[in-house]
């Protein structure tokens, strides 16, 4: 088992704020990708995710407010389905601090390494979209390579 | 033992030029830190790196043009001292692939998440090298976090 790994500081003092961009649509639609739909704001509901080349639905399995949100891949690659991912924030100062951990990929397939890049773009996307109230979500996202 | 993996492609039909902004002072001075001394294109070679709040040195292990940079970590802070870095570069099309691998972190501390998330900004820095001409190196790097 291999795990993605990110931590970002968002220059905010309301952790509310970071947690509603996750945990909303609106929120998730300016960072990740406009094209959200489903339930963020329920334990048990399923979130979908799309892209121009697929998507990934995650059920949501945890949510405290401004701490901790938790979700599984529940259907999307074959590789992402059945890991999971955390949200862990905490205010330090004036920063909210967003810890971030893909976990449960089988192999450190090449396809992991993308993603660990693409996903520390997006996150980058999240905290612009605090800090500053625009996001590159997808389709406005930073592209790190040809198919992508 | 926890990796850090990124994935890029870097526009360009030159791996020559992927390859050099990683073995020659001046390119790794246009996308990691502009304080960058030492001997990147002798393998047993030593590289400083310093940025305002510290630094690493690198010995290089391996060199093969246009395939591989290798580094070994001999001084920094003690998480990195021990671990290996590795470049692989192939060619696809109009694009060079670069596979980047940090291995040998002992533990996925917080420390670990934090530079997993800067590699990748700093990764985009020699993409935007090689493609623009323009990187983004310490002190001009992308700030992701308080005390970054």
């Amino acid at each position: 088992m291999v795990d993605i790994l990110h931590r970002v500081g968002v220059e905010t003092t309301s952790p509310e704020k970071v947690y509603d961009a996750l945990a909303t649509i609106d929120g998730l639609a300016g960072w990740w990708t406009e094209d959200t739909t489903g339930k963020p704001d329920d334990v048990g509901g399923v979130v979908e995710f799309r892209f121009p080349l697929g998507g990934f639905d995650m059920e949501v399995q945890d949510l405290r407010s401004s701490e901790h949100v938790g979700w599984k891949v529940v259907d999307g690659p074959e590789e992402w389905v059945g890991t999971t991912i955390d949200w862990d924030l905490r205010q330090e100062g004036d920063y909210t601090i967003l810890m971030f951990a893909h976990r449960g990929w089988k192999e450190p397939v090449e396809f992991m390494h993308h993603c660990s890049t693409k996903w520390a773009t997006y996150i980058m996307s999240l905290k612009s979209l605090v800090e500053t109230g625009a996001g590159a979500p997808c389709p406005h996202d930073v592209h790190i390579a040809d198919q992508d």
